[in-house]
């Protein structure tokens, strides 16, 4: 028997339709591409939103229709966010720091006809465009007299609005339809689309605004300073129109400097981005003797952040790092570090250890770890796993991808290896292909490599497992020591001695000039194992 | 195209799975109906209500089987809540307060063939037995040894769950499932079920997490007063147990003594409950000269918060009152008038009045008014019209009946004439049924009650439309004077001058003795029309 409830389906045009009824006069602030800070509101947004959908009509866009972004964050990508989605095509977002030839790939494995482009990233599309045969429009975020020379035949963002009615009625239709794509790029092979649903992205949404999520509401201002590329912005950009939270949104502006005008200006009191931003705004912060005075929260994901960078925003800002962690297959929130009363009680070391691991699963997420024949492996803090999720926001395959291995008895296998105490903590501790297998245990080498580095002759180290003829695994050592700093291998050793266990001591160290980074600055560690295969044998 | 997402089913029993991994220390502090307080933890009656689980397959019930309960606010009550619904029975909570015939009705409507009932409600069901054919079992909510002696077979509660298997796995099924029933009783013909199922259940859940609706966080001790047979006390068990806050459960104590002890002794934030409740409890604290320290919010539903309670909470317990308003149709929320920063800002006296409105709404829930003929009223703040809603929680039609007159293209018909504001804020005006319709116009029979009243010679006092030649209905205000007190129409009328517009001045105020009322209290309107139809012929 069913319930007798209303079959209302979740879709993504409610949630701005709410927000223009119950939080019309909430702000969408903007630093504009073109100069200049833009502000209106969820009213005027929803209007221009119409607008939009209408002009996606004119550019032939049909229902489902894959339209590609190429964009920063601003009020026309947030636009685009809702007319695309809201009228039943797919918005695509790309990340413009891929490589040229991942771009093209994206796009063409998408089948994009329509792109909508930031000036700033024209020039990348003019050099591809020979190998991109199925786009047809290319749409420059940009008013008309803005618009840039170019060998392309241009539509300016801003003349195709002004042409178009502001009468518009979001369609309604299965909320399982595809709402917006994301491509995941890895180490190796092809990047990998991941399809979101409209229920997925609602349900997602509802879950961010939970007082121990993301705790956006009406009175929040917030920064996402993530990209709108990146994962649909964490789902910020949902959570805040539901909430009718005041959204500033930095455009190109990552910088230290501008990112700190805007926090001052829009009294900013919650922040969301990687560690890699708020070093910078920090640093800037300390230079300039300044203090982030309406920042309550920093979110931070995306990479682990450094117990030193929790320290620094309690100590110098007197703002809390709610760490989380999440990937674009869990678009994106899988666990959340948010207060709670025990952690308000503890001394400030004690909570910086705490507020470094990853945090507990928000309601919706199901975690587990596994050993490599996926047996359950105990949450009690210490056993380590490989981590598999699972819940209605979490991506059951890749977009035109048969089967995947990533998939098994209903569980997302992650690719990390971590830890879960009984409170339900988890903390990651390596990525499953680094973890050295030694003797049939596990060795974090982000756990040895954290410790290491902390010898203050040491610049730069990594740990990998090499084949071992006894123990399977074991792990070495490689330091790049700082130019002026002497170190042999017996003084490393001695500092690591009684910081961890004996068992996942190096069984060498070797001395090296640089270690290899992917284009975004990962250790490649893949090559590193290539190399020293022999080491042990 | 679908999106490429899990298809993981919105179930009760994810909530308290949820809780169990990421909040096991969390509490559940309930009084006992035997007497004391009971305090365990998520993981505790997680371990329980799989034991009840167990028992409910021994006892024969079968999924989709209505499972029957007449119980306060407790533990045990709680259990039931998960084991039922988690089992894939339907939860049937029965309202103790409603008259002896309309629980047999809804006994006999419901088919349910077993009830777990608090002792003090078993002489109750003895008297009405012969009345109930389909009733196989009875549980007593108690410990054998406390089980009372009886005409009737008995089960002892806890002799059940000590006897059941702690093992047990949640099945999973379509959401859509039915998962409780709550019957609605009007004035007028029977009882009528609303079917909850577990999307409806869960999606609420996620709603009144969210920091402006309930706020209910893992910090957060909240003490929900409203009963657990009242519309699933407001949802309050199930967001409470996906956030981990600590719940505190008042059992049979409703007085102002036994509530102000529970938030005392177990430091609540957050209350939530029916004006009268909050009425004995600030009455019980102004006698006895104590304050409510920890106490931070105050939701206040099911009949319109005045704006002096909402005075007192603030003056006196520095606490805010979150108006909030909801039907068993709506699962119940609809609207929550939560803090905003404008709120923040404004004098008390404006903030209070803003406060007495009923908010606006949750996400999820879509409001609007219309004329009787269905066409869409402004939201300008002044025009009446009948509040229609739809949402993802809200019922779409009763419980073994057919139809409806309250379902009309989409949207749910509440009974209430509202005014909503450009700002999304609804007020609630009157009935639908009470409301005077004069030569076209809308006059709130409540907003003239509100003000007659305040006249210090006035007791009580009704106003109601009656027929009336040529403005079809018009206004008579019905008087019952304070014992000591004189007055006369003309005293009364000119106290109303210039509190509300002209036309809306009663053509003739009466004085009487008493006013007839429902057995809860409200005044009886449709009897007082009847009687004083020709006055105006």
């Amino acid at each position: 028997m069913f319930g007798q409830m209303m079959n209302t389906p979740l879709l993504i045009s409610s949630l701005l339709v709410h927000a223009e009824k119950a939080h019309s006069r909430g702000e969408i602030v903007s630093r504009n591409p073109e100069g200049g800070i833009h502000r209106y509101t969820y009213a005027d947004a929803a209007r221009r939103a119409r607008k939009l959908a209408n002009a996606l009509s004119t550019l032939g866009v049909q229902p489902q229709d894959r339209v590609a972004t190429l964009a920063w964050n601003t009020h026309r990508h947030y636009e685009l966010y809702y007319a695309v989605s809201g009228s039943g095509a797919i918005l695509h977002t790309l990340n413009p720091r891929l490589f040229p030839e991942q771009i093209v790939y994206i796009l063409n494995h998408a089948e994009n006809s329509v792109l909508f482009v930031d000036a700033q990233f024209l020039p990348l599309i003019e050099k591809l465009k020979d190998q991109l045969p199925l786009l047809r429009h290319i749409v420059v975020m940009t008013p008309a007299d803005k618009l840039p020379a170019s060998s392309l035949p241009l539509i300016s963002y801003e003349a195709l609005l002004d042409a178009a009615d502001d009468q518009y009625q979001w369609p309604e239709f299965d909320e399982n339809t595809a709402a917006t794509l994301c491509y995941t790029s890895g180490t190796t092979g092809h990047p990998k689309g991941v399809l979101y649903s409209h229920r997925s992205t609602v349900i997602h949404a509802m879950a961010a605004m939970a007082k121990d999520a993301l705790g956006i509401g009406n009175a929040s201002a917030l920064l996402p300073v993530v990209p709108m590329f990146h994962v649909n912005a964490w789902g910020v950009p949902y959570a805040a129109t539901a909430a009718g939270a005041k959204l500033v949104l930095p455009g190109a502006g990552m910088d230290g400097a501008s990112l700190y005008e805007l926090i001052d200006a829009e009294s900013v009191d919650l922040l969301l981005g990687v560690p890699t931003v708020w070093q910078g705004l920090l640093q800037y912060c300390d230079k300039e003797d300044l203090m982030l005075e309406p920042v309550c929260d920093v979110v931070i994901g995306g990479s682990a952040a450094p117990i030193s960078m929790i320290k620094a925003f309690h100590e110098k800002h007197d703002a809390f790092v709610i760490h989380a962690w999440g990937m674009t297959e869990l678009s994106p929130i899988g666990t959340v570090n948010c207060r709670t009363q025990a952690m308000l009680e503890m001394e400030d070391d004690e909570r910086f250890r705490l507020q470094a691991k990853q945090g507990r699963p928000v309601f919706g997420v199901d975690i587990r770890i596994v050993d490599d024949q996926g047996n359950a492996k105990p949450h009690d803090g210490v056993a380590f796993g490989r981590l598999q999720v699972k819940g209605p926001w979490i991506a059951s395959g890749y977009y035109k991808q048969e089967g995947g291995k990533e998939w098994q008895d209903g569980w997302f296998d992650t690719g990390d290896v971590a830890t879960i105490d009984e409170q339900g903590y988890m903390a990651i501790v390596d990525r499953a292909k680094d973890v050295i297998k030694s003797g049939g245990e596990w060795i974090s080498s982000i756990d040895v490599e954290n410790i290491a580095v902390g010898h203050p002759a040491v610049a730069e180290c990594a740990v990998v497992g090499v084949p071992h003829p006894k123990w399977d695994e074991r792990p070495l050592l490689l330091v790049v020591t700082r130019p002026d700093a002497t170190l042999t291998k017996e003084e490393m050793l001695a500092f690591l001695d009684g910081k961890i266990a004996k068992w996942w001591m190096p069984d060498d160290v070797l001395f090296v000039d640089s270690l290899p980074h992917t284009p975004t600055g990962k250790l490649l560690k893949r090559q590193l194992r290539d190399e020293y295969q022999g080491v042990y044998q």
